[in-house]
């Protein structure tokens, strides 16, 4: 175990450089770990559109436990885009970090309107469901269209 | 929004393949989706490992979060490992299908033992923290070297 834990900080420090902060982290790892939310999200995502557009038959419970993972991921998001972590692999404009507040407020809004989604979902209305899974799309949307490379 | 929604359900119908079951997901987006998991594991595990060996200064509040982040996350990965979803790219072994009662074990073991990290780690006990960390640290390591590829 003790090895194993040692490893790990081996294999850790040299991919997160200095220990003092999150600011040493790596760009490749903040890639990792936020296109690793994204799939995240995107995986739970997509049966729930499926189910609104109705090419996937209407689960309540399915479409809440999304919905409930959605609004977790949301959260953790904006800690994945320190300064410096633009890589070639990374699908972020550099306008983030130039427009950091606009930024922030996009993921705000994606973080809100998830955690109303979920709220909704669990509380068992198709209909009001549908129309928070809208709202959250928009501003995925919303953001993509500013920050997200084509 | 309507045709962010259709190019989402557009996009992901063709990651994804048939709408009938996450059985048709397509291997690569499996892929996409448990390495991003894993991703998301080691970036709250990294700080963690950290302040147990005394490399960073403990804040029990941070190893607080990362031990319920990690719980959440260790939830959310057997999904990930559908039946034929082996790719290039992939770390899985085979042996994850061959075994998979073994490998299930192993996943569970790893879901019980953050769920006391986390438990452990909120209480404030640093001592027991440590312990716990280490304890979940093997459930790690115990999967890895069984199926993860070198």
């Amino acid at each position: 175990m003790r090895t194993f834990v040692l490893l790990v900080i081996t294999v850790l420090g040299a991919s997160l450089g200095s220990t003092a902060s999150a600011v040493a982290v790596k760009p490749e790892t903040a890639v990792n770990y936020r296109q690793g939310i994204y799939h995240a999200i995107l995986w739970n995502f997509a049966p729930m559109a499926q189910m609104v557009q109705g090419r996937q038959p209407w689960n309540q419970a399915t479409f809440a436990q999304g919905a409930a993972r959605i609004a977790f991921y949301s959260q953790q998001l904006l800690e994945g885009f320190p300064p410096g972590s633009l890589t070639a692999r990374s699908e972020a404009k550099p306008a983030i970090w130039q427009h950091w507040t606009e930024f922030s407020t996009k993921m705000r809004n994606f973080e809100n309107a998830s955690a109303t989604l979920a709220m909704v979902a669990k509380s068992g209305d198709e209909a009001a469901s549908k129309v928070a899974f809208g709202k959250t799309a928009q501003t995925c949307k919303s953001c993509h269209d500013a920050f997200r490379k084509e």
